[in-house]
């Protein structure tokens, strides 16, 4: 959505691509999709990754190029799960994220456990002013959203997509029983 | 650091200021500094500041100043410090982040504890190659790194902030009390 509620095409910004597919090579994630129906902002992210992966930048920084070859650009959402439907085992269940809380939300600790059982996951963000009320309504899960400790919640799709990442797949588990013993 | 090890004045990136600001208020941290020995580079901050604080910004999306207003620049870490102690309850403790596990690092549990007894903490992140080996050494706290799943380890600042925020004084404690019942 746009500012105004307005379902739109967002653009694609050139960090998005560089910090979530950092983000999903060192956690493990298979793919990042990138999904746009704008043919010319496929053909440029096509480009970007192509810098990273093969052209000069995989010189300057091969690390960056292995971050960037997770990246897969999708024209639709039906796209996407087309092709992981073909590749892994059945079709993905959709996890949509929100800045506010949608009605049956599922909290962290659930979907992490919900995870381990196994099976495709996508998790998916929205840019700009993020996804559509329907699109929301329709996926499999909505996980609740991330709280702070203050009176306010705008992160960016970075941010967001960092601590979603950690909270569901990232090893603190352990380290959060430590906090148990010493308390 | 640069690349190459040397000790060097990384640029400022305008969304590094716009995602760790957003973090930062969203989380109620009290101010996010911005440390540059260039002025250029301290002016151009402040006039990024500006447009969302009080500029053009300010109408178009009020909720972006209201999070870069927590922004402070400064020249060197020095005259940061002497800040927060006129500011504070005396000197602030240093916590150094580093993708690299150093010496004598504390976990993240442990000082998720230590920050609940109070006092000022300022929590230092490197751009570019990173924080200096020197800096690093004479800090009071060097935090483990963050480990995902994978082989690798190069993650952007802006995601390395947000990790680092959420599990040191984000709210998913209870959450993961959760999990304990679940599973």
């Amino acid at each position: 959505m746009n500012k105004n509620g307005d379902t739109v095409a967002a653009a694609v910004t050139n960090l998005d691509l560089h910090d979530i597919a950092r983000l999903g090579r060192t956690y493990g994630v298979k793919a990042f999709y990138v999904i746009t129906p704008l043919d010319d902002q496929r053909k440029l992210t096509h480009r970007i990754i192509a810098h990273w992966v093969a052209g000069g930048g995989a010189d300057y920084n091969p690390a960056r190029g292995e971050a960037l070859s997770i990246v897969r650009v999708k024209k639709t959402v039906g796209d996407m799960i087309d092709e992981i439907r073909s590749r892994e085992n059945g079709a993905p269940r959709t996890i949509v994220t929100s800045a506010r809380k949608p009605g049956g939300s599922v909290s962290f600790g659930r979907l992490r456990g919900i995870l381990r059982e196994g099976g495709p996951y996508v998790l998916i963000f929205g840019t700009a002013w993020g996804l559509s009320e329907e699109f929301i309504a329709a996926a499999d899960y909505r996980l609740d959203p991330i709280e702070g400790q203050a009176n306010y919640n705008h992160l960016s799709v970075r941010s967001a997509a960092s601590i979603v990442v950690d909270r569901l797949i990232g090893g603190w588990r352990e380290q959060h029983q430590h906090i148990d013993k010493v308390e």
